[in-house]
């Protein structure tokens, strides 16, 4: 039995292997008819895709599900006329594939040049939302990648319905159907085999919960772009615009808590903390944020009757995802980048400040993939950086870091020109 | 016993996180103040050096290793100036870190710059030979990286020595003496450790011999970096130049046959295997190269009568690192493109051809770091692209790809100025 699977897996990655060799020369054309042909797909096959996904609600795995994930979990027409709207959307992306980077001659007259090219063979694990299906395979055949897909046991029937119409849309655009397959299977040894075949998969991208991105990363000898979440920064500076500050505290906080550019941490400097703190907390509270004070910031709560409990030391390195945010009163700028360095996750951190000089020393010292400067962390985002796609937000420092988009998918070759250079 | 290992080693790592926030931003005449004093010391330390070198060379793990080790593992007063002149070429480089890659501003009025930074905290694990603790210390430190360094028992008495001199050049240009930290045993529990710190080190560069990569790869929660040999080819197209040819691929084939971009598997179009291959195989053997042979060209040579032996199927996909050339006769480009795709390594490969529609489907379609078009596999190399430095050349495709210099150490992150921007 574990060997029928390994077997299986191994074949599914050649021939994804083969695939990626055809697609990483495909023309543009071809690649956007198999992406008109899917949102075509998508759009007539509501019925059939609902079917799917209620036999996936249906399913003991779904049942035990908290309300929210199968929320995610389950697809309305509404909601696959989005998804087929997402896809014509990369359609009108550029092609990031052949752009040259750089070039230059050397001095033996060989020419050099720098091209972009896909990364070849992409595995993509995830877990319930099955609209991740349809998004990671439509970037990874823009930016000319083969990928296989390892969905989770929860959405396996939506998941299947979805990829026989990739491979539908690829076959009627005469590219390979292989370039995007799913694992017909949840079985977690399939996963195990996959994590190992180094020579076939060039890289794994895990999207789901910690302990998924946990067991990826410790199981996998294929190098892995991760996307953990944030534990993210406002400071306060002493020079900080009032109304700015509650406006982007506000927005970093509430305006949509459970995601991973959130803020989830307020410093505020001392010299302006007595009149600042309790006008922000004004405002948090009447949008039912809880706060978790360290005993500088609740003392100054408490002088002004404003609710509030005392955080524990871990709520300081702590991502709630909710409407919680712990607040410190620090020192000075000095002190809030060295916590923000020490207890934050490099995600994405902000300044509220009139003080060009303290921006800027924040912005070369927080050591985070997007530091900000009078505006809100929930600015970290592919979309928002205007990159009109987004796969996810690394949080790893090598090939990408912050958002990626399509051209986060490639890597890049050296194409070498001589007339008959030799080294001597 | 291992609980004090565990801690030791993570307290190095903490203090090598601490001193990469200092170097992230220090100024580039600092860093090169440092390099400058390393490189009179080296020079002024030449005979405790010698000594050191000599301890090691006299215990018994270096008397178990071969000629070539040892030889490798041997300083001498040549070596030592040779090395304190890399040094200082690295000076003469321009500093990577602070480089504006793009900006742009979006239609909310963000500003926003990508600028090359540092990428953290580098792990260096290396076998024998001691130069390495310098020349990846240098470019860590150039590049604003911190790093840790683990290098083998061998020549542990060398290293600790140059490791000391790295030390007191940093104390004395006012940088921290911990941003280069060796690792003060060779341990394997320590090493162990050391690859799952992934809180504090962000990067790990295994230098040495397979088996050392695929332990580290196996071991590592950190991203690792590989530098895995190369089965490179060289391809004598129907339309290829005979004396261009020949020139090409002696100086793949025998200018240094021991590194990972010299040829190891030739491949002539069958259009012309007869008049192209005898006088190939000449020059090789005139060189002491020895061919294995498939069927095809086995026939040629035995009518020409010119020595050889048959291949196996192994010596198809093999990296000899020696006077050994494997050779096989193709029908078509499609059949030399098809085979180096599936029996090389991705590392760097070459074709001889007049016709620049041969060469550009080569160079398109074989899915190599490097693809050159007549000119020598030997190319693939950092000093010979104008890099100025070269830590490696990596055969992954994540973050870098290729020759390995001073930029391919850097990470960027994003650096958003806003004026009170907040999302919908």
């Amino acid at each position: 039995m574990s060997d029928d699977l390994a077997s299986l897996v191994t074949a599914i990655a050649r021939r994804a292997r083969a695939a990626s060799l055809l697609l990483a020369t495909a023309p543009t054309a071809a690649k956007d008819a198999a992406l008109a042909k899917l949102a075509d797909l998508i759009d007539g096959a509501q019925a059939a895709l609902l079917a799917a996904n209620a036999r996936d609600l249906a399913s003991p795995e779904a049942a035990d599900q908290p309300a929210a994930a199968r929320e995610r979990l389950t697809l309305t027409p509404a909601k696959l006329a989005h998804l087929a709207q997402s896809v014509r959307a990369v359609i009108a992306l550029p092609d990031p594939i052949g752009t040259e980077l750089e070039a230059w001659t050397r001095p033996n007259g060989l020419r050099i040049r720098k091209l972009r090219v896909p990364i070849g063979v992409i595995g993509i694990i995830y877990e319930s939302r099955p609209n991740v299906t349809v998004d990671c395979a439509i970037l990874c055949l823009k930016s000319g990648n083969a990928c296989i897909l390892r969905g989770g046991r929860e959405s396996f029937h939506t998941n299947t319905a979805l990829a026989a119409l990739i491979a539908q849309a690829l076959t009627a655009a005469q590219l390979p159907a292989d370039a995007v397959q799913l694992i017909p299977t949840t079985d977690r040894a399939a996963l195990t085999t996959l994590l190992r075949l180094d020579t076939l998969i060039h890289c794994i991208i895990p999207r789901g919960g910690e302990s998924l991105i946990r067991y990826v990363t410790q199981n996998s000898t294929i190098p892995v772009i991760k996307h953990y979440t944030g534990v993210c920064f406002v400071y306060v500076d002493r020079d900080a615009d009032a109304g700015l500050a509650e406006k982007i505290l506000l927005n970093a906080k509430v305006q949509r808590p459970g995601v991973c550019n959130a803020a989830e941490q307020l410093l505020v400097h001392a010299a302006v903390a007595d009149t600042l703190l309790p006008r922000l907390a004004a405002a948090l509270l009447a949008n039912n944020v809880r706060l978790r004070c360290d005993p500088a910031s609740a003392a100054i709560l408490a002088r002004a009757q404003l609710a509030h409990t005392a955080a524990t030391p871990a709520d300081f390195t702590t991502e709630f995802l909710d409407l919680i945010l712990a607040v410190r009163v620090v020192d000075s700028l000095d002190a809030a980048i060295a916590l923000i360095n020490r207890d934050g996750s490099a995600h994405t951190d902000a300044i509220v400040t009139r003080d060009p000089a303290a921006a800027a020393r924040f912005q070369a010292e927080v050591d985070s993939a997007v530091v900000l400067w009078n505006a809100s962390t929930r600015f970290n985002d592919g979309f928002e950086f205007g990159f009109g796609a987004e796969i996810g937000i690394s949080t790893d420092r090598l090939h990408a870091r912050g958002p990626m988009g399509l051209r986060e998918l490639c890597t890049y070759k050296y194409v070498v020109d001589g007339t008959g250079q030799v080294r001597g």
